[in-house]
């Protein structure tokens, strides 16, 4: 797949096309619309403004749904198809498009109506049961979390397992089985190693991790560095400060990265660097898409691949360290003060096992992930309770990581997904980290990339990733973007070896193989 | 007009209000999502978002044109009369949607896209025309936009004269009648004080309004007293920089100002209690409004009376220095040093004759208004031809201001309004002003507020200009609002004693009489 493909917009002659184009334009313009106010409600908006920013984006989905689904846009398409295949560009505009229509009117509107009510009581139970870990109160919402996916499922049709036709929304074309053999090998060569690691015990001094560093400063070097290492600059981007770290952007010239600040400082910059990976790969996104549902990426695994080889394969390294660290010094001396990059590598490094997902390392994190698909199948497949949830979370806590969870809000109450009815979206994280050393390594093939890998000099990798990856945006599969970029299916096999590799080497465990 | 009307939103039962309602609940909140974009565009956007951007708020524009025109909004408005009538609020939603829909369906959309295309035509021109200070090039353009003017009053029609079409867009209800002898009388009674106060000269030291004053220091000064001063906090409202200062706002409870900090720093400090007076407004108006049409200012004419009195009324007024000026001293010790209140008082006063409108003083500005009213309505009716326009222009400023520009940059072509094809719009700026006086003056008929307002103390103030101008939205007239509230029609009175006895007393002119 070595194609270069024209950035040049399609020009399209066909009348029906063009109305075709005219109305997706409309509906990704809306959708850029609702994106704004969520961004901006995230980033900067008074408080008071909530409640009336909650009806107008509320407003804003239903004009965009209403719009879509409608009947002319089914019409357009079927006069559209023809001559579109003509014409690689509209041929995939139409395909993806078509893909998104079906999937949009699959829902009949009073069932989505009836999801979307449950979704915001299941949430606010959740918020509540969290505060007070009190999971009883949470289980009757849970349930009808449970059914709700079930009947989903089952409106939008599956072949062979109804947790498809959920994990389909996340990951086009991924399977539960393909899921499944995955994860049961990742798990079975990764187990070993996280034990090992647990057992050999850890004499580093993590006290450098929340040295005093100020927060203007984090944020100022993490976006620095987000631009000097990895390309991203404010004449197409911008860095905020939210809550919750998120990438969003309103077209491929217009891209959003937020972050927070905290004590323990590596969550700033780490944090940034993942959106970064995030915001590049919209940024790659070939200009023929856009205002088209085939901008954007091709998966969320896809996506997650691309921040997490920024944040953890390169912003982890110590080549990235060996050429950073003098502007670190400069930039937080009382965090550098008798370090050396090797040391600052080894500390950002740390393997440990902990209750709580979004703060595990790259050796423990996919066990988070295993957990919460094997639990979350269970329930779909009524083979497991609501109400024996917890026990069970809690004995998979102890299998995967030798841990048990204190009270239920560290534990099964600590994720927001199940109450938001995101059942089939937990493994994309897996798929994502496996992805990504999957493709740096086939990347790494070029003898040019690999050398600038080793330097932290990562233009020629950028580019690889723009035409091998970013490019064709939704118009290829997540397969066909692995096998096309990689040459071979998804497979844990890279990512096992490079933990053995890199974690063997950090806590010395020299005969540990893979 | 005493009565405080309730704030709680109308607990409408009829379906057909309710349908009603729901639809132009949807267009104003496109018409926020529109604002929201635009505001982000102004004061935070990366530049290279600017082309995608202005495709995404063409459609919005688009689409709240199309849903709020559609035939079903005629028959809503129709069908649910009878029964709103029963209602106050209702009725009031329903007339006021009326009167836009009726405007609205007015104009042929082709008759809009041919406006709109040769709006950016003459916008681009006068950039380039304002840039080079070459009015030739400008001068078809603006011929184009006199004969879409009057095309436009013909399609929107009027009883008298065809300027009347297009002022109602801004002045609801004014007349071009009304406007010339209201600036007759005004021109009449404040030439000769100009000649006066220029004729006497002026011995102060000015070099004070461009003392160093950091940048940071005076944004957070400015916000600070448009907080302790004004009532405009950030639990409701935030303050952002853009290159031309401005207000906008999402909801009552969603404000944003905007600010611009140059060395001659009154720009920034008076530019954001200008915006204060307009963000204040928006405030006051009534939550039973919100998310219909009725939300939002009267006119633009009573918007400025708003921004107007705090800017110049109370923020120019001695009470004001005398109870801030040991703040600005904290905040600004450079620019107090050998200062006292009296002193910062009187150089914020100055006045002098000026080619620029936007920096004009409260004595001369009005002049900048009434020589562009006459030369465009001289224009309209073809009495004044575009090329001899520039000649007209200077003749009139060495007859009101006694200054001949130098170039057409500093003359003709220094304002926006006729390239955008504002038409009728400047009139308002002066409406704005005169109103402002008519306003402070009834208000301070209450002994409370007078004495507030003589120790800078504007609740009161603020609470009755609420309950009698903010309120009502566009639920009455910028005339009801006006008769309403001080008990007679607009008129130039209040504001030529105003003139006269400021300056009078700042220029010791001591025998003016008004």
């Amino acid at each position: 797949m070595t194609t270069t493909e024209s950035n040049a917009p399609s020009d399209t002659t066909n009348p029906t096309m063009t109305e075709l184009r005219r109305r997706l334009g409309q509906v990704s313009d809306l959708g850029a619309a609702e994106a704004v106010m969520s961004w901006e409600q995230e980033t900067s908006m008074p408080d008071e403004a909530a409640r009336v920013r909650g009806l107008q984006l509320a407003t804003l989905a239903g004009l965009t749904h209403e719009l879509f689904t409608d009947a002319k846009t089914g019409e357009l398409l079927d006069a559209a198809e023809p001559e579109a295949a003509q014409d690689t560009t509209d041929a995939a505009i139409v395909r993806v498009a078509r893909r998104d229509f079906e999937k949009a009117t699959k829902l009949p509107t009073e069932f989505v109506e009836e999801q979307t009510r449950a979704q915001n009581e299941a949430h606010h139970a959740w918020l509540a049961a969290r505060k007070g870990s009190d999971f009883a109160t949470f289980a009757p919402y849970l349930e009808k979390m449970m059914d709700l996916a079930r009947r989903e499922a089952d409106l939008r049709g599956y072949d062979e397992h109804p947790y498809d036709a959920l994990l389909d929304q996340y990951e086009p074309g991924m399977r539960v089985g393909t899921v499944k053999t995955i994860f049961a090998d990742l798990r079975d060569r990764t187990l070993p190693l996280v034990q090992r690691i647990t057992a050999a015990g850890d004499a580093a001094d993590y006290s450098v991790l929340t040295r005093p560093f100020p927060a203007e400063a984090q944020k100022a070097f993490a976006w620095k560095l987000a631009g000097e290492a990895f390309g991203l600059h404010g004449t197409f981007a911008r860095q905020d400060e939210s809550a919750h770290p998120f990438m969003t952007n309103f077209s491929r010239s217009d891209l959003r990265i937020t972050t927070r600040v905290e004590p323990y400082w590596p969550a700033c910059l780490f944090g940034t660097w993942h959106e970064t990976g995030h915001a590049m790969y919209e940024r790659g996104v070939s200009e023929r898409w856009e205002r088209t549902p085939v901008s954007g990426g091709a998966s969320l695994g896809v996506h997650e691949s691309q921040s997490r080889l920024f944040e953890n394969l390169l912003a982890r390294s110590l080549p990235f360290w060996n050429r950073y660290f003098s502007q670190l010094q400069t930039a937080a001396p009382e965090v550098t003060a008798g370090l050396d990059a090797p040391a600052l590598y080894r500390a950002v490094n740390r393997v440990s096992p902990s209750l709580i997902r979004v703060e595990a390392d790259e050796v423990t994190y996919n066990f988070h992930i295993m957990l919460r698909f094997e639990l979350e199948l269970a329930l779909l497949e009524g083979k497991l309770k609501v109400s024996e949830l917890p026990e069970a979370w809690n004995a998979k806590m102890q299998e995967y990581l030798g841990l048990t969870p204190p009270d239920d809000a560290q534990g099964v109450l600590q994720d927001v997904h199940w109450s938001a009815g995101l059942i089939g979206y937990f493994p994309t994280y897996t798929l994502g980290n496996l992805l990504s050393v999957q493709l740096l390594e086939a990347a790494q093939q070029d003898s040019a990339i690999d050398e600038g890998v080793q330097n932290a000099d990562y233009a020629p990798l950028l580019a690889w990733l723009t035409e091998n990856v970013h490019q064709y945006g939704r118009s290829l599969t997540p397969t066909q973007i692995t096998e096309g970029a990689t040459g071979r299916p998804l497979s844990a096999d890279p990512y096992v070896a490079y933990l053995h590799r890199k974690y063997g080497e950090i806590y010395g465990l020299e005969d540990v193989k893979d």
